[in-house]
């Protein structure tokens, strides 16, 4: 039987793809849908660590949050920590819009488990890689932009996206550890 | 004798022009810096609010924050509540290769009065305008790209941009309250 962790977003999508990515790696995530509030901070373990910690407090089960950013090198990290709001704002149309010839990108995700309060364990994972010259591919986010190191294609077309992602390398980090830890306790 | 209010804040030149403005209206406002944690949320009242009770709880003394964010309509109200982080990033450079014909632009102010816990006043002001099709002038923020309404020169280049900007509104609504609470309690 799979172990069972909540997952809290108000995401869908990113609960669709972090479901599947760790149903493969041995853990089964049940949705949490919630709003969760976030600090404006530039560090992603600090918001993380919040989110994890209010999730928490909201579901009172094991729980993880997942936050990801893409950070573009010739926009000093932009849209780094608000990615989601930029998304939403001048979408992936706005970004191409701020680029010339200087490209590369780091995209990032974290994860944050929480099952006692005060007691959040972090996991993080980045894939460097540019942004396209143009809009390719139709998926969420900017999926359909990003294009990691050493492929011709976006995040969007990659048919195998979820086991090279950020996304996917985050949460493997975060299965191992948990399944560890499960097995150690008995 | 003025009144007495401290303004919290990290950035010295907001304070500097809003101590300028408020010495006109009847209050002498002090510089308390310091570093407030701000909210994700693009309810500019909740973060006022936040971050009034913190600086409150900081300071211990009446306090003032003031927060003010550039809404553009072209891009869905970009950059909003995370004005700062986008002007430390793209900068107004990035801001305008975002924008086309289309350049209407609303400057919002909101100032957050807090001598108690839990108790906190909000006092805002708008002004419409555009954004400029160049940087025009050179002080700080989003003045050298804003043109109110009315005017053709940016805030950066207007000789009496204190007597009109969004900051000098929500200032004069903070103060006339202010003021008349203080000659109603004697």
């Amino acid at each position: 039987m799979l172990s069972r962790v909540f997952f809290a977003s108000s995401n869908k999508n990113k609960f669709e793809e972090a479901r599947l990515i760790s149903s493969k790696l041995g853990i089964s995530l049940e949705f949490f849908k919630c709003k969760l509030q976030e600090i404006q901070s530039n560090s992603l373990e600090e918001i993380a660590y919040h989110k994890a910690t209010q999730a928490f407090s909201l579901c009172s089960k094991p729980v993880i949050i997942e936050d990801d950013s893409l950070f573009i090198s010739s926009l000093n990290g932009f849209p780094g920590p608000y990615s989601s709001f930029v998304f939403d704002t001048i979408g992936n149309k706005g970004i191409l819009k701020l680029l010339s010839k200087q490209r590369s990108a780091i995209f990032r995700s974290i994860i944050a488990y929480c099952e006692k309060k005060g007691n959040v364990m972090l996991f993080d994972a980045k894939v460097y890689g540019k942004i396209s010259e143009k809009i390719r591919g139709s998926k969420w986010g900017f999926d359909p932009i990003f294009i990691p190191k050493g492929q011709t294609l976006t995040y969007s077309l990659l048919k195998n996206k979820n086991l090279v992602s950020h996304r996917y390398l985050a949460l493997k980090k975060f299965t191992n550890w948990y399944l560890n830890k499960k097995k150690s306790n008995g």
